[in-house]
């Protein structure tokens, strides 16, 4: 049986899955590709600290990543050490020796995505990235061939799981967000310094990578408007629950006349909707083309396994190209002018939580604000908090960003108001 | 550009989806794939009742298939005609004349794919049917390469969109089976005779194509044990709720260490699972491995376009590999012997439901029936019908099929059981 030798560079949570997977499904992904798969090396920078694994025969750790490329024998090089400049600068190398390349790298591929994919092709070689967006929810290759016959529209994602999993339980368990985070960051679901999920960074990332594929375009991170979860308040999420909506992080990508609009944000959506069932610390992608209407891919979006099953899956898949000796074919894509569409001027339904004095004439106040700047109510609830104050949670019609605005500035000058609690965006188609 | 000539064979639903999506998305495919995708023959029985359709330049219907199989500028050929005789003639004329062949022929595959499927390596052309099963999520592609890192342990299905419209209208509306099904045959949902929909035989066809790839083995049809959905009552759905249960039919095949089981239906799941949400005709398949954990494909399971854009994207596939000089790939995937696993040895919880008489110490007559089988009992709920009779619907703990058939006759031969309702398996896991 033929042979094809893999390098690992990084030896992590995603390399160890990955050569785990490896050894353990050796037999059927020999069965499958007709392929040996075979790990001969594994780079890591400090060789004393594995000193305690026992490798099969055959595989050996070095930390001398020249002794990879220069060895001809080995012909996919899977980069999980992530990072932007030491692993940018393998893969450039890895790609010029004509070496295929498997990387799980999202920062890496938000930010330079196109160019390495261009000299993936330039080099007659594969450039493969399941693993870099959702872990081990097959997606990548899903947009790029499956939907291809498709002009997408749309696709909307819980990309993070991190956030899901403190939206989930705030929404459960009825619990603030200082709270389900310090929970979340003892189980291990978030970081010690938990920005870039939060703040929808890592979401945002991962949003240009798939709308890339999606809409044939070189989108960047940057491309991206972005807004974190760190305000969502638990009064918020109980008085969506009462409209029938469901609080998500999203990413949103979304095709429009004007231009494709790129947005990370929590937004409301109903709870019927298939994404308001993905809890805990799951992800998924909502697709809409104008072949298959929509459809929705959901699993686990990290994890040593789920994300090695990903990168598995691209090694088998630059295997078999070798064998049948047709690297190199994976296009660039790009074929449209980025043309964006400002997130400002996107219309949407918006909720709207404001604290206000409890006094006759309040709500007449308040809507005849909303009616100036041509916004309608579709429902309103009024709480009362105490003698002296209520809140009013408003839910309006679909209008631009910048209505939405407008009256905020009107009701923050409105004496009757006291606070304007939130505005969360909902999604309603 | 190079040009691949397609014919379609049948001009249904789903010739037109795949059809008008070759038409409208042409410039997207052509970019996406490189090459310019044509059909340039239409074969269908009865020209006449098409002259109202005007086709593009370069197309043309004809009722005369010999003409198709001799052109030697045509290299797909897309059956999209359903039925089992001529559709399997005309495949296998395709494959013998080294043409690449596309279906949407689940019925046809489920009883003789794996032939198909090796006259196709045979030839050194593709044989792809991605339509086959689930409409228009991919599914074929993704088991087959995306998920071919994983020793799949178990796949269960939404797979009828009749039957789970039904299911899901009986949930929501509290309306009785009868009831439903003429709403769904009055909006298309259901066919004048649904016999192949609500008995499960299109269900249980769809897992014999599913289960043959996601286990690696020859699996048909007959080899599924089916039971349909026409018993279901609305009382059994209204004490699921209560249990925290949602009724679905459901394709359910499990690898045990003792052999694959293969079942389609209707049981209970917990209303968190992500299937509990896949509402309406829509189609899902949860899929569990050893590298992924579980990940969901949700989406349209019918429909002309969704169904149309899985045949354009194996057309593309297909026009790729032509170009690449890389067609007959698809290797024949049945490594494994069949060892099914008899579907009465399954072990599972169930929900039962039975009409008893309403006095002191039934529940104590049948408790003891419950435990002489060695069967224990989760939960109990009791509602009284009228002074003289009560139902119990309980819920077991996990043991064989066999051990419920006999508490089943125990209740038959107890005085006090009236009736014995429904037997429900519950998918626990």
């Amino acid at each position: 049986m033929e042979q094809v030798n893999v390098a690992l560079l990084g030896f992590g949570t995603v390399g160890q899955g990955t050569f785990e997977l490896l050894v353990k499904n050796n037999e059927l992904i020999a069965n499958r590709t007709g392929i040996a798969i075979k790990v001969t090396k594994i780079f890591v920078r400090n060789i004393d600290k594995y000193s305690h694994i026992t490798l099969p025969e055959g595989t050996h750790f070095t930390n001398d990543v020249a002794e990879i490329f220069d060895d001809a024998s080995i012909q996919v090089i899977v980069e999980v050490m992530g990072g932007l400049t030491f692993a940018r600068e393998c893969i450039e190398k890895a790609l010029n020796a004509k070496k295929s390349v498997v990387t799980a790298n999202k920062d890496l591929l938000a930010e330079a995505g196109p160019y390495l994919l261009d000299l993936a092709v330039k080099n007659g070689v594969d450039l493969r990235y399941e693993a870099s967006v959702l872990g081990g929810i097959p997606i990548i290759r899903t947009l790029y061939e499956s939907l291809g016959g498709n002009k997408i529209t749309e696709v909307v994602g819980i990309l993070n799981g991190t956030t899901n999993f403190i939206l989930s339980n705030m929404t459960e368990k009825g619990a603030g967000y200082a709270e389900v985070l310090a929970e979340a960051q003892k189980l291990g679901y978030a970081e010690a310094d938990p920005t870039a999920d939060v703040e929808g960074l890592d979401a945002a990332r991962k949003l240009a990578i798939l709308s890339s594929i999606a809409f044939n375009r070189r989108i960047f991170f940057e491309d991206v408007s972005v807004e974190g979860i760190t305000k969502i308040d638990a009064t918020d999420i109980a008085f969506g629950k009462e409209f029938g909506y469901t609080i998500k992080l999203l990413g949103i990508a979304k095709e429009t006349k004007k231009g494709l609009s790129l947005n990370v944000h929590p937004s409301f959506i109903s709870s019927n909707h298939p994404l308001a069932s993905v809890r805990g610390s799951y992800n998924a992608l909502y697709v809409k083309g104008n072949g298959i209407d929509d459809a929705m891919f959901y699993g686990r979006g990290a994890g040593s396994l789920p994300t090695g099953s990903s990168v598995v899956s691209d090694i088998m898949e630059i295997a078999k190209n070798i064998h049948t000796n047709n690297l190199g074919q994976l296009k660039p894509f790009y074929y449209f002018e980025k043309n964006l569409y400002a997130s400002g001027k996107i219309e949407s339904s918006y909720y709207i939580r404001i604290l206000v004095d409890n006094s006759t004439g309040v709500l007449a106040k308040v809507a005849s604000k909303l009616a100036e700047q041509r916004i309608s109510v579709q429902a309103v609830t009024q709480r009362n908090e105490n003698e002296t104050t209520s809140t009013l949670a408003i839910v309006t019609s679909s209008c631009p960003r910048s209505y939405i605005s407008n009256v905020i500035n009107a009701f923050n000058n409105l004496r009757v108001v006291r606070e304007v609690g939130s505005v969360i965006p909902i999604m309603t188609d």
